[in-house]
């Protein structure tokens, strides 16, 4: 019997295991499944059980160490660290190579303009092609997806491995074309993908990764991480991405973001040491401003007129790259061309750019052999261009030879720089490979700011300052506020400020920069919506936009002014011809589910696809022939079907969860339903076997094997039985069939076995529209249904809102009242509706016959008629 | 009749006055508010009219900006930019005071010591009785009772007049001692008030200040500001406010806080400008390192040991400091002794810490002469003061000075100076004084950095690197690391790294402070709560704990495991009896209400206090009068109370809004029950008189003066009439009484007049304890139920919250399983419970005598059986 001993606990451990990774798919139970098979090995009594359960507890330990979350983020920082140095390192030695090409070509021009113009364009149709091919989700910045993600809406295909390898190498290819387009946007996409697909290889080892809050607390941490080591510049990072990304940002997940982005620019910057680039660990682009006196308080003005220029620059961005997407959409005849011949648009752009920053060419105008790292570092220089308006007196030294010209003095160099700049980033970044748009935006400012500085030196030669001390101004320091400006105008963010002191490593012009900072985002918001915001509007990703500055309305509007009253509902006592209706009348994605249409009690949301499945659960052919049996069987008495296979459908039926789920496993229902009863030995586990299939085939008699794996049973042995079915229902006429499916839909309506969403979330209808707001984006809501004491009044979705708050918001001067706002003052009493709807409620339960009291209490009674 | 046309419409305008004025007590309507007087204006045709009406135009203009947002910003930051300055240099006068007087007594050590320890004994003792005479409330940080008051909890007096005025007046008393007291909390604090206070101001111009949602918004900002003009550090005060006060932040309302900190910041700063005090705007503690090599790689785990031993250190001071008031607390014959004379701990603690930092006594080994602020410039300073430990061979200059002792090394001094003031600041922050205890810990923080910073000098004379250049280790640096590191292991902060930044104007050392912060963080967080956190449970303030550090339990953990399902509710068609059962059976603050006690649908939640109010009304003496008369009157026929009285007293029946203001006003209606019916005029609209009362008095004939102030009246006129009523009372015995009383309470509740919630928060049984604690502290939820398709299942308050938070904390390896959840795993499908309270709603409603099929659908339903 020893034997037999050890079988049925080999068969219990299988079973526990599949039970466990069932629970295991559940998302929860992960700690249990950890201890339970230990717990069961010391039964095995072989020669190496104790080595045996020493593994596990290693193991157990080691699992239990991975779903910590301090060793994913670190993980998900060196990763990150690395992949930002290699690219760094891939995208420097690109275009050192284009460097190479055209300074080895120096003798005929014509070869040089050709090496300078099809390096890029090469590149650049490779990126976009290659992207196009393996995964299109890969294409632009990435920002604007992981705001929606972030929001709770699930982008599908966009955290994948296969886009990030698209990605990567996209944007390796098109950064190392030259072309004016950033990194920081497609670093922050990466670095979700990143932690996406870490989190499943981590999950082998536990299910702690399976937790859905918990994955998008570490998508959040990975755009901080993303931003973070790209700029080497972990607080503006984890701010950035706050402020681009999030509505509400929960302050327990601060630590997450601060943690994997300090350890990631660290290791990035390690990595440069390490490589012999750098002495020690120092900013990206370092600055050398003089620390005693940065700036007088009477240069103010300049900085503050910096911010406003910044304001409205940033605007005309955003405008200008949404007016050329929107100008490609529109154009007909160029659509269809460039939908033929995808790779050409991206071609003649990186041709005609490349084309004009040709150094021999007009680039010599605006310093176009300088790569984004140059210009950036000869704009944060220490020195002043322009000594009293004469060039020529300045020695201009290494690489801050481009920004000189012998026919022409700085300032035409720098106008030159900005205006050309400009138009070309924004025609850049709206190429469809990998890029984003904050680097080419922060030069441009940095050039602005120079600009205003180099002019504000040839103003004041000797400085502003009367007293004694001769402190001059510094240029560099204009380009470093100019920078923040316009970044900050164009991405509606204040955290730029931040990011570019980690990035010169000076904080000395913090006031300077934090006011044309807000002054720009204080012109830029009330213009545009930031560049993030109108991407997601052009591709039409789901949103919800911001609350404006300071708007009063929205305080006013109220649910009731904005919400859908005439919507379309199920009663539980409904028969499926209502779902019928139902299901014909309205597309809202879930339907509320209220008590009774007299009461409208509103007890749960059902959802379309679940009112879909129990239709045709109700209508199918499945249970025409049943009942056609049935008919049958009772007509020729109980000589076909014994009882047990009865009973065995009845456990079947009981717990097949969805109706979804048993519609499309039906079909084996009437197979399973002529076994003898004494092949099925567990019928009530009957659900779990298609899972424990393969596991118990073995263990059970060979004869019984069609039991464990019904398809193919059912196909090889149920053929002639299926036929005979058909048969019985192709008895039916047509005719018949209507008749019958006429009967079925006056039937009603069994929930039972649908999936009800137990608890909808619930608005009153004086909530404000400000709060409605705020409960939407906290809760990432997509509708909500508006009650009056567990009455149905109405319903509010994203669409609702969304105009309610556009419309408020475009007419800004005239006070937007909503067409039932102004009925609202002539009702006296706040409290009125809340009491009206009591009130019917209550007299439909005084109209149940209930023993009621006569006397003093009828008076009081009548004291309050309506 | 043109006078009396004039009259009219004088009346009307009053009249809409006041209408007005109603509104505006709603919180809404503040713009049409504005615009209706003016055009009424138009009717007046006096000879200034178009002169008014262009007043009118220009204040609705001032008055419309009045609300924008950054007007409000603009002056809150203008405010606390003066206040912060003020009290500044309301400090140094004091301190500056101390120090002369202790300069000028140098002949004598006794008077020299009396003067050093009478000086801030006096202001302590003075600054402790202030406070606790005007206002107590302003004792402490204040930190604490605004993360309570961001919550969404009403903590009254502590945002009023007469706390700011305790809190500055203590706060400068008690910073001019000397002790060592911080003053960044009490700021936080003090802008809050501030904001308060100058919304309220502003509401007199328009309504837009008396919205409750934009209030909260605006205290945020406010906490900001307070950090931000503090320490001149707007990012570092937004982010520290961030992370201090908030569990959500709403990322728009970024731009408020950064708006009003950073113009805070600036006239903060300019005002010392223009006080001639600094040259140009730069930072408070301002420090010159090296900027081409800050630091080596090699010294980072020198950094990460002063991370580490500042979390323990942290944790060590929230530890000690606590352990402090709780001793305080318990020993009873202190307390008793304490109780008594309140001012003798203050003044004992200051003569303790001063006579210990007494500069000829012990105070020469702790560098006591310094003040906080030289204090923290000496040790941020430049120089290396061991010099291969040989600390003679160096040049101390000015405040330098005080770290030497002839006969000690400076090693010595930094050990004792650390290990003194570590205990004396926490002993000094329990003094009830307006104090914080940032600015103590930051700077025993800034010492233990030098100390580790001095040893490395000492123990690497010429730098670790060993390449041809040599560079110095900068001990300076240290201190600054070490100073953030203390202070965010104390706060729980990250955002101390920003604060340094921004006050010592140098960000080079950005890696080590970031790695040296958050590892302080982790340590720190791992064995104690912040100090605030730590504050609020001494305080017992309303509070609901974080979640932990990546603890997995937490996801595991589901509502129905924590809920309370035995919970006291209150059906719609229950008896007053019921009510009162309720009422004795709990203490819970709000009471659900349900359909009936079969079908526990949930409608609505209503306040405890309403239905004491209902219980009342049903039982009190003018109904029990009332019945008594109407039994009178039926039985004596019709010959004393006209029909108009009776009418009159139901209008105002019907026009009270909640029951607690009509039993309020009751005596009232006995009153006006006798005025004979031709008096009153507007019936509908009694229940504005007494609002219009001053206003209409003059418009009515003398004899009807008493119906606007019945109050006065009814005791005038109405008092023989009183009596008799109470007479009619007195006749009934107490045993009729109590029958009476029966009867009534037999009664079915009429809920019509109550005000109910009629969308109380309701979760699932299966939501996490995740997801809970996110929803709670998203919404600041006080309670929610927990509901299965309509029905109420049980309770959710913020008691069961915490337990279950603190149960799966403080366990931490132990697997915390609450009771319930072993039992959830042998329930097979998750679906089950939604199904079973679907099918018993449904059940109940099969059993409502309808029209119902046989046939095959009866086959269905017996497939389900339970």
């Amino acid at each position: 019997m020893y034997g037999r001993y050890t079988q049925d606990l080999g068969t219990f451990a299988k079973d526990e295991a599949a039970r466990l990774r069932l629970q295991q798919g559940h998302g929860e139970g992960g700690i249990s499944r950890l201890r339970r098979p230990s717990e069961l090995l010391e039964y095995t009594q072989g020669r190496c059980a104790p080595c045996r359960v020493c593994t596990w507890q290693c193991q157990r330990f080691l699992i239990s160490k991975v779903g910590e979350d301090w060793v994913f983020l670190i993980l998900l920082g060196l990763v990150m660290a690395l992949v930002s140095w290699a690219m760094d390192f891939a995208i420097a030695t690109c275009l050192q190579a284009q460097k190479w090409m055209y300074g080895g070509l120096d003798t005929n021009v014509l070869l040089q303009y050709l090496a300078w113009v099809t390096y890029p364009t090469v590149l650049i149709t490779f990126s976009a092609g290659f992207t196009q091919i393996l995964a299109p989700q890969a294409v632009g910045s990435g920002i604007p997806e992981m705001k929606t993600i972030l929001r709770g809406v699930v982008l599908k295909e966009y955290l994948t491995f296969k886009t990030f390898v698209a990605k990567v190498i996209g944007l390796t290819c098109a950064l190392g074309s030259g072309m004016p387009l950033g990194k920081e946007g497609p670093f922050v996409h990466i670095a979700s993908m990143c932690a996406a697909l870490l989190s499943r290889f981590l999950s082998l080892f536990g299910g702690f990764y399976e937790n859905e809050a918990r994955n998008i607390e570490m998508l959040a941490a990975a755009c901080a991480v993303g931003v973070g080591c790209c700029f080497a510049a972990p607080i503006g990072g984890v701010l950035f991405s706050i402020e681009v990304t999030s509505t509400f940002f929960a302050v327990r997940n601060y630590w997450r973001g601060f943690f994997a982005a300090t350890f990631s620019a660290f290791i990035f910057r390690v990595l440069a040491v390490w490589n012999k680039d750098e002495e020690t660990i120092t900013a990206l682009f370092k600055t050398r401003f003089r620390l005693d006196f940065p700036f007088d308080l009477q240069e103010l003005p300049a900085f503050a007129v910096i911010g406003i220029a910044s304001g409205f620059g940033g605007a005309l961005f955003v405008y200008l790259n949404r007016k050329i997407v929107q100008f490609m959409r529109r154009q007909k005849t160029i659509n269809r061309f460039l939908m033929k011949k995808r790779l050409l648009f991206p071609a003649l752009v990186t041709l005609l750019i490349s084309t004009l920053t040709f150094p021999p060419g007009f680039g010599q105008f605006m310093a176009g052999q300088l790569t984004q790292k140059d210009t950036l570092v000869t704009l944060f220089d220490n020195q002043t261009w322009a000594k009293q308006g004469i060039s020529d007196e300045f020695e201009y030294l290494g690489i801050l030879e481009a920004w000189r010209h012998p026919r022409s003095n700085v300032f035409v160099t720098l106008v030159v720089f900005i205006l050309m700049k400009f138009w070309m980033s924004a025609l850049a970044t709206t190429i469809p490979v990998p890029c984003g748009a904050f680097m080419p935006v922060f030069v441009i400012g940095a050039a602005f700011g120079r600009l205003v500085g180099e002019s504000m030196a040839a103003w004041f030669p000797d400085g502003i300052h009367a007293d004694s001390n001769i402190y001059r101004i510094v240029p560099g320091g204009y380009a470093v506020v100019g920078a923040a400006a316009l970044s900050g105008a164009v991405t509606h963010t204040v955290s730029t400020a931040v990011i570019v002191f980690e990035l010169t490593g000076q904080i000395s012009h913090i006031l300077p920069v934090m006011i044309a900072v807000i002054l720009a985002n204080a012109v830029a918001q009330s213009l545009q919506p930031s560049l993030y915001d109108s991407i997601i509007r052009i591709k039409k990703l789901p949103y919800l936009p911001e609350l404006g500055w300071g708007h009063h309305e929205k305080y006013n509007v109220r649910v009731e002014d904005i919400m859908v009253r005439d919507i379309r509902y199920v009663t539980l006592n409904c028969k499926y011809r209502d779902l019928q209706h139902v299901l014909h009348g309205t597309k809202m994605k879930s339907l509320p589910l209220v008590e009774s249409a007299e009461s409208m009690i509103l007890l749960g949301s059902i959802e379309r696809a679940q009112v879909g499945a129990l239709l045709s659960h109700q209508l199918s052919p499945q249970r025409r022939l049943q009942a056609l049996r049935q008919k049958a069987l009772a007509e020729d008495g109980h000589h076909r079907l014994s009882d047990a296979s009865i009973r065995f459908q009845i456990s079947t039926d009981t717990s097949s969860g969805a109706p979804s789920r048993a519609a499309s496993r039906k079909p084996l229902k009437p197979a399973l339903k002529r076994v003898p009863s004494g092949t099925v030995e567990t019928p009530p586990a009957s659900h779990t076997l298609p899972v424990l299939c393969p596991r118990l085939a073995h263990t059970l008699p060979a004869a019984s094997v069609w039991v464990c794996c019904p398809l193919l049973a059912w196909k090889v042995l149920m053929l002639p039985l299926l036929q005979e079915e058909m048969d019985l229902g192709d008895r039916m006429t047509p005719a018949e069939i209507l008749e019958w499916e006429e009967q079925q839909l006056d039937q009603l309506v069994d929930f039972s076995s649908a999936k009800i969403d137990p608890a909808p979330f619930q608005l009153v209808e004086h909530t404000s529209l400000h709060k409605t707001h705020t409960i939407f984006s906290l809760l990432g809501l997509d509708h909500a249904y508006v009650t009056s004491i567990g009455r149905l009044v109405g319903m509010v979705s994203l669409k609702e809102l969304r105009k309610a708050i556009e419309g408020s918001l475009t007419a800004k001067g005239v006070k937007v009242r909503p067409p039932l706002a102004s009925f609202r003052d002539s009702t006296a009493s706040a409290g009125e509706p809340d009491t009206t709807a009591l009130r019917q409620l209550w007299d439909r339960h005084q109209h149940h016959p209930m023993p009621r009291e006569t006397g003093p209490r009828s008076d009081d009674d009548d004291d309050t008629p309506k």
